[in-house]
């Protein structure tokens, strides 16, 4: 993470390339590679990494030519955005750089997963994210806990928002914590739990933060958490149904994606644990008549998650998909609604955060 | 909607069973029917009703022992709710009904579809929603305005929550409006636009709630569109993608669904009108560039909503599907960000909203 400002990144790039055509040159772009082939994982830091290779994008080429333009638009529309001080969605980006080039019938991009491309590649070659070079991802999600923060001149208590919870904006880089009171956070994929939690004052009661998207961890929800645990050194809980899913949810909070190798260090928090629902809880809490029989699309996932590199050598883990296996099932948090509908508020949560009861 | 509380329909319900099995008669529950077949477009409303056709459903019947059982069940699950003061989802109902018949190998409740139907036949019987009976649906969406409400002793201002707004609970029949300084409701399909518009300041511009979901309009989302119709009397505006999907998500805040036919009274606001995107501000905008060409899928969905009875004679509806299958193309809103950044802001809904110019 550079501490550079971000417009100065953007004009670093437009000043060498201006330097180029002056000199007479073939104006080139150095532009690290995305592919899989340069993704590793790296055992030292326990993260998904991108390698050294990289490649030039040069305007005398014909292979290059379009993608080399399409390069400096995209730049262009971030260094607008960043003047302006306004931000964009991808979707937005792509209806800016949507535009015929004077005298052809060429369209500078004609799908979005040009541009988005073109946005991911910006931000290796600025080593900023796209949500500091003003470019927003999906909004999703909400929190609660005994934070106050400051946001766009608006201060705001978490902790005082009634059923519904602050909703987490895409892009979470600006937002200021005046105050933060919390022993941990607790990351749910389910709206549901989290309701659950809030009408019970969980977050009250246990002193944590609480977190939730409905599905898909996002980047906004990915980079809140992890400022939490940077800035606030406060340990990061992921609650998730004990399936591939809720396996690979977990994962790619931990180790990163392989999408997103190249931002590993902003977006994964290493020292994350899974706290449950796992297998011993499924026998301790007798939950056993509350299982969901696995699907072979589940079957198929669960070999594919316990193949990674990074589920390799984790005996935890493998001992999990080996019972879910064997069981040929597969049990959702919500199937501790079976015990009582605040049991998991008043037992289960409380029972796991004071063993320390963690999955690594 | 019913002025009793809650805790007494189900009561009721209970009474007339004890009442039935004291008097040595075989129980049975009348039960309106929500099929299909008992759905009709009512002309003079202009919304969809549930008929008149019922059912019995009685204990001891093989047909209906089970149906029975589990209509029971799931109303004391109601009633235990009610009586606690909790929340619970649908699934966790599904959870807490899912268990053995005693001396027998046969579950209450097999698949949640189950539990989901006779929560549904609940609302039906006791002529309460489901939320009023203390059972929520999805969790989604987003609103920022000058509006202040009370929600679990927080005193909420939906103006003051910086980037993020007010996250949408997924049961909004207990919150207080304090304060409610607005002269319309913009509800946009998509989470990017309204981070735009929140970015631009426009619900301070124009003195306007802003409210998002992500996707669908969740049964709490509309409940809160159809409080803020009904008891402020303010104006709801839809704005989506001019496409099959965009009509369709518009057509159910207005006339009602299908499945939830039997609640379109509560869940429906007949006077809500289509902001856009339309045929008509593609010309006017200069938008033709930026049109999406219209796949298979959007075809097809087209003519099917074109043949509902609820657009069929709606002869603005029908002249925008006729022009979007002469262009074979679809438009976005956010192709409007082809004209500029901020255009939907400056420009284009201030424009919309000066010259009252919405589809019915």
């Amino acid at each position: 993470m550079t501490k550079e400002k971000p417009i100065e990144k953007i004009k670093e790039l437009g000043a060498s390339i201006s330097k180029q055509i002056l000199k007479g040159d073939n104006p080139a772009i150095d532009v690290p590679i995305r592919a899989l082939s340069n993704v590793f994982f790296d055992k030292k830091s326990k993260t998904l990494q991108l390698g050294e290779s990289s490649s030039k994008r040069s305007f005398f080429n014909i292979a290059h030519a379009k993608k080399f333009l399409q390069t400096v638009e995209v730049a262009k529309i971030e260094k607008d955005l960043l003047d302006s001080g306004k931000h964009a969605s991808l979707r937005d980006v792509f209806y800016m750089a949507k535009r015929t080039i004077p005298n052809t019938s060429v369209n500078l991009v004609d799908m979005q997963q040009e541009s988005d491309e073109i946005i991911q590649d910006l931000e290796l070659i600025s080593g900023l994210s796209r949500e500091q070079l003003h470019v927003n991802a999906n909004k999703m999600g909400s929190v609660a806990g005994n934070v106050v923060i400051e946001d766009r001149g608006d201060t705001i208590d978490w902790g005082k928002l009634g059923s519904g919870g602050w909703s987490i904006p895409s892009n979470v880089e600006e937002i200021k914590f005046k105050k933060v009171n919390a022993n941990f956070v607790l990351y749910m994929e389910k709206a549901a739990i989290f309701e659950r939690l809030l009408e019970d004052k969980f977050h009250e009661k246990q002193k944590g933060i609480i977190l939730s998207s409905q599905g898909q961890t996002t980047r906004g929800i990915r980079r809140l958490l992890q400022r939490l645990y940077e800035e606030f050194e406060l340990p990061i809980y992921v609650l998730a149904d004990l399936d591939p899913w809720g396996a690979y949810i977990y994962s790619v909070i931990k180790y990163g994606s392989i999408n997103l190798a190249f931002f590993s260090k902003k977006l994964t928090i290493p020292s994350v644990k899974y706290l449950g629902i796992t297998c011993n809880d499924v026998e301790r809490y007798n939950l056993k008549k509350n299982l969901i029989k696995l699907k072979d699309t589940d079957i198929k996932r669960m070999q594919q998650i316990a193949d990674y590199e990074w589920f390799k050598d984790n005996k935890e883990w493998q001992n999990e998909f080996k019972i879910m296996k064997k069981w040929g099932a597969k049990a959702e948090i919500q199937a501790l609604s079976a015990r009582g509908i605040s049991f998991i508020t008043d037992k289960y949560l409380p029972e796991k955060l004071k063993n320390k009861d963690f999955l690594e």
